[in-house]
């Protein structure tokens, strides 16, 4: 106790995790993930906030690696480049996430408390897009809805990933979403 | 008190809305929104549930709208066609309550509960719209998209319209929006 404990934050993630799935988000308590996971209270919250950020501390790093990824598209980019820039570093993220990123989608899905916190970072996630799409030179509306239409992409294509009974690539998944999206926009 | 009051839905809410303007939604009470109509708090009880659906009783109204308009195109009519239809049902309804809804936005992004709830209004308006696509022959990725599409389009161009200092038409400017998301989409 009081030590740092190098693999804590995964610890207390996989007994959240656990205890999530077995009992219900709402049903479970911080002491019982901290006993679940050997650790104390007092550690679990070195690390997260409340219970809820276990499920949301990886998303702003999700949003930074797809922010970062557009910025790092070279000067040439064409504004479908960079949404397809942002979704491989998203598929890069999912796919080292995934035994993670399933239940917690099963988890969320569960619960309108945390259904509206998701709403908040897609809502978040489009805002800091959109500032970096700008940055790159696109006109306001174009940038708008370019970040629109790639969490769009990233979040049609995450539903069918996560309940795919085969599972698929998600860079695989996100492409052929977004061959759909260009297909649907350009006919007629 | 007791009658039935022809005009007291519409007094309510013009009462609520100039008070959410001047004092600020957090602040405004019922019993001061039923004084400033010259109505009884039971009177704003039987036609809203709370301060809160002031604001959002025309949502429901809307999202019926934009259903039906899908549900009434032809049968050879393309998908978007359909998001079209829904787009022209919604500047309607945003034409005829100009008044309402500007002031509206202005008093829902100060708040940010009246977002969330905003957010949350906007999923079940996609979860809708994508039924209805899909009664009418689209596959379930398509007709997601779609319903995707058709709000984002809604969404940019509402923040434009009413951010517009020259009061524009709502088609005109969601014809603008949809074009430019067709320009991007369907690049290289």
């Amino acid at each position: 106790m009081g030590r740092w404990q190098p693999d804590a934050r995964v610890r207390l993630q996989e007994a959240a995790m656990a205890l999530y799935g077995e009992r219900g988000y709402e049903q479970t308590t911080v002491a019982q993930i901290a006993e679940r996971a050997g650790l104390t209270k007092r550690t679990f919250f070195r690390y997260f906030a409340d219970k809820r950020e276990v499920l949301f501390w990886g998303a702003e790093l999700l949003e930074r690696q797809m922010v970062g990824a557009i910025e790092a598209t070279p000067e040439s980019a064409s504004a479908l480049g960079m949404i397809g820039a942002a979704l491989e570093a998203a598929a890069a993220r999912f796919e080292e996430f995934r035994e993670f990123a399933v239940p917690r989608h099963r988890i969320i899905a569960a619960s309108r408390e945390l259904q509206e916190r998701e709403l908040i970072k897609g809502v978040s996630m489009i805002a800091a897009m959109t500032s970096a799409l700008r940055a790159r030179g696109l006109g306001d509306t174009t940038a708008d809805l370019a970040a629109h239409l790639c969490v769009t992409v990233m979040q049609v294509a995450f539903r069918q990933w996560v309940d795919d009974p085969e599972p698929r690539a998600f860079q695989q998944v996100a492409d052929e979403v977004l061959a759909q999206l260009r297909e649907l926009a350009c006919a007629g």
